[in-house]
């Protein structure tokens, strides 16, 4: 008899229902899991909560995250909810013994990432931040391919997020823009393109950045003349330091017009490099060095049954994941290693808490530099 | 209350998994639609249906779709069976008063998919073919820039659907080789190329096609040394005549080596055209005439939630749809067209068995103008 | 010291101008070549006569191409004026003597082709047609690649030549349309990529063609109300069958709306596949069977000097040849075939007039089989 | 009649030889400009001099670029010598009142960068630096564009350019390597995307860069086993500030394993964006903001005769340029200046040697600004 485990979810925007048709999900797709049991919703919006709680079949709502922690049937409690609020959240689910999945950025800033990964540690729970696009199978081979050499010895890294949601001046202050939630861009994109840069090359040592705001202010709300300054970055700009010794750069930008998804990388070694963007999430080009030169080029690498877990999803190549397929991927990690199960090569994937926290620490960092104009270690 | 409907399914390979996948996560999207339960699940290899009965969550498992049809918990059979039992299983469906989807090609040939329309008409119960592709919302906005005129007058169509999974000349003997099935890659891919360029375009009146079998034989069983006789055919070249006056070429090929999704068209037109291809599903190419020179081009439009029903998945533009999600939208069509529902634009999507039942005109007048070297009328 | 040859060209639009600007500049890049002197341009318009002396700064000028090719100054005569004067003016340059290259089609139809090779064949003169695109490296590449086996067995050729120079119905009538010319598209374009497909895989035996007029009438000039009947095809779809074995299919089209030179094919073997399209004439992707399968996928092969002779148009890999570096290689084929040298792998590259009677014969193959609505062996 | 101008040209490796191309295909395409006579080439290697002169018709070779300077007929030096050459040889051409194209980057440092362009502005002598990228057809509409507010608000420039040529830690050492000809790849290929930054976007104020010896040492001859400590950079990582407000980045790096032509940028503005690579130079990427969203994307704009002067070159769209041809439309531009033409849109193409002194200057700055780990002024 399959085992079942309780889920509560904070929050219904985007992340709250991707996390909800993933826990519906993923027991088809990995049977060997749990089954989750949509528990709990809560939204301080109380017809979104019960809006959420009939879409998924929810067995309660509320409006109350405290209510939703302290109900005994939920055993993991995802954080979708604004970034200040992580902290007081994740802290309490500690407290009450839960697994928390938390979405990205982690906190604020690494004071607070640290507070949370350390009362997840005492309390013995498993974490994990919501650093999605890691779980893309072919962003794994590309993990697996530098680290098994493939690559040869790194030369450099160059990354970039950017996307246009906030590029329409006439777009409206959001608590995105709140400066006690951390960093503008740099945490709400520049986080994925620094977890992506460490997952594949490990630790980034110093940081010297420039941040700076397109956009001078914002109306108070959709159509007000009343605007409000904006005080966090819409650009961030990053040269990095690795500690393998490489240099890099990332850029994470929300003003780029025209850009819907661009996540993308550009990691060049000795024996091959690898290029890849988050608009073609199946696709993942690979130059290797010693080919017959008549023949050499990039290779387009199409996601099939050879990158697991793709097969889970379809046992034929070229059919192509979506981006809520990388949101089953990033659940059944979390529930496996919960279940103390090793998923595919042995170590469950993907940021927990104590990998968000330097994720967090670069973001802290690139906030300093560019406010000191300087290199700054990362610490 | 949300109303449940009860759900079987025949077969549990690669579609018999999709269906089911797509069954348990409609909910979420379409939270309109009637809840589908998985009653039945049906397969001729016992352990095979008690896997997806565990994996999945069926009520129970058969051996005997004769069962499963049988069940009157079961509202919808699903028929993913092998082509040969398609029509045999359909009437039995009918005749119980089910509604029915049934994997595509939707019969060996034309009569039996005539018999299998009209028997569900008289039974009046709906039914669905699984031409899942015509589901992706950027064919949909296709199919409405052409009804709309927005390409002017169509000059031309030209399609293809081609993967390699028969390449190998050692890949062994399978069902899909079965001529009693109908016909090779005809019926398999060329069934999809033949549905879009319907779905696109209307009806089909003239083909001149060119059958051919690329590997003569192939081994009994994997690795087998003894060899079959392959008697159906590998590559399908047709050219065709439009009722709307244009003409058109589409290829299948199922031995066209590096392909994996190459299910592509361009249609030309007065005054636009459009370019697809499966291979990046989420993109879709558009030029239109009269736009500034300096200027013009393709257009390489990334789907977003203003082409529904992409937005039940994801509020964000780029984040991409996958092969499973073109199959929930196909389920929650079907569940629409059920409750007799209007899905977007007022119509159900997607072709039902009459639909499908010209598709199968297509092919046989392809397989019989292929054999008589002469052009045929389609009927 | 170096020898010179003297050059007529016959017509001044945009081959005889690039003819010329590929005779200016050929000496440059093969420098073991004949220096080509500009010797005399013929042009019926006195004025395009005159001006094209002085752009390119031949001896002379003349209204008369009889007058050109008497001149014996004139060792090569290149003819590039409307079609149905190519065998008249070919068989005036063979009887003088002169080596002939003759702008594609060969000719209105195969007995005037073969009329002018026998011709230059009993004259002892050198012939070139202008099949420009057959002397990208990257084409000579593939033809190498197919005939050393690199691809295996060649299952499936498809091929396209589309542009949209006649899309709008407002373009006005020319000479591309004179049925005393020949086929339309099929000529224009379609001999293009029947070149392609010979030049690659070799013989075609039979041809099942469609021909049809898409615009039934034009202006008869620019603006005119007054409209003429449009006898020639605007599109061409040709279902192939080559004496090698295999079958495939090609299509001309010149109201491809949006397309501006999508000349592109795609061949297919067990053991490989290429695909090309002149829109990026320096790539050419690659897939081979038998790759780790992690890494498999089409290759993008950019041209560098690896691909004989880019390397005499620049020592850089990626730097790419454009479209008058082709005319410069036919120019310089020619001049080798002239002097009795072999270039590259001890062959001239390029189609005789002997080989563009065979694809002449294809072309006429498939006016007759579309007019039969049959399939035509080839003759 | 046709003016002549004699031409001298000292070097003749990769770049002698584009412009000895260029030189003597100009006049066929730009019948306007004078026309250039190959009067002088200087090589120290007598054999290459000897060798060129034959290749490219110099009416005499010398191994003195003093004696070609001091020759008469010479009105025109092009210097492609070593970057540590040019300043010498420069200031004795301008001495001599000759016209002067210098290859980029123009000097080893600014200080001799503004020595030059002081002389020549002192003599009266036309100057061009060989930023030959800039003459794509494509990149004048960028700017264009740009210029004429089609972007809106500049808000990012990212820019790169990448190469492979040095990647091999076995290719041997240069003198691109010898830092007295200035840095490595900051001033090879850093140059030309700093160029290409202020050729679209105008001056930059403050870098902030981190220039890295990704190989440390180098053989000292091609299978010496003898290695050299590199002292130049290998990859160059600039944070930049625009005088327009607007910051931006950009990488030089020559070990981008795969590489061969990477020179690309993405420049985002309020009401559109530009996606450009030197991969694929015929084509150029246009987002415009306020499309209707079903159709909105990036435009693929291939060049055409409506992007000036792509028309001299070819009459029909989409036949593309190569690389040579930008070299010619580069001279041509030089010629008109000499002329006191205007091009186009009323001014010559491409930096002159004060724009070359400002490139120099963003050059240093970088170089000071990585040594110091610091932001620094462009002075």
């Amino acid at each position: 008899m399959r085992s079942e485990i309780g889920v509560g979810i904070i929050g219904t925007g985007f992340m709250g229902k991707a996390h909800a048709f993933a826990y519906r999900s993923v027991a088809s797709y990995f049977p060997e899991s749990a089954m989750p049991v949509l528990q709990v919703v809560a939204d301080v919006n109380e017809a979104a909560a019960e809006a959420a709680k009939a879409q998924f079949g929810f067995r309660r709502a509320t409006t109350d995250w405290r209510d939703l922690v302290a109900d005994p049937a939920v055993a993991i409690v995802s954080i979708t909810a604004p970034n200040v609020l992580h902290r007081e959240i994740a802290l309490a689910a500690a407290a009450a013994g839960k697994h928390i999945h938390c979405e990205k950025p982690l906190a604020p800033d690494a004071t607070a990432a640290r507070a949370m990964a350390d009362a997840a540690a005492a309390a013995g729970v498993v974490t994990q931040a919501g650093f999605n696009y890691l779980q893309n199978p072919l962003i794994r081979l590309a993990r697996d391919m530098i680290a098994a050499g493939e690559l040869g010895e790194i030369t450099s890294f160059r990354g970039i997020h950017a996307e246009d949601y906030m590029a329409d001046p006439q777009a409206p202050w959001t608590w995105r823009l709140d400066p006690a939630g951390g960093g503008g861009v740099i945490a709400d994109l520049g986080s994925h393109i620094i977890a992506m840069a460490r997952f594949l090359l490990g630790g980034i040592t110093h940081v010297n950045a420039d941040l700076e705001t397109a956009i001078a202010s914002r109306p108070i709300a959709p159509g007000a003349a009343e605007r409000r300054n904006v005080e966090v970055d819409d650009i961030a700009r990053l040269t990095l330091r690795f500690a393998r010794g490489c240099g890099g750069h990332v850029e994470a930008n929300w003003v780029a017009t025209g850009r819907k998804m661009h996540l993308a990388f550009e990691v060049a070694g000795s024996k091959g490099s690898l290029v890849f963007t988050q608009e073609r999430l199946n696709e993942l080009q690979f130059y290797r060095v010693g080919d017959d030169p008549r023949h050499a080029g990039f290779v387009r690498i199409e996601a099939g049954p050879q990158h697991a877990p793709y097969g889970r999803f379809c046992v034929a190549p070229g059919h192509q994941l979506g981006f809520n397929d990388l949101k089953v991927i990033e659940v059944a990690a979390f529930l496996q290693a919960i279940a103390g199960q090793a998923q595919g090569s042995g170590e469950a994937i993907g940021p927990d808490f104590r990998e968000a926290w330097e994720i967090q620490k670069v973001i802290d960092t690139a906030i300093r530099s560019s406010a000191s104009r300087s290199w700054q270690a990362v610490s």
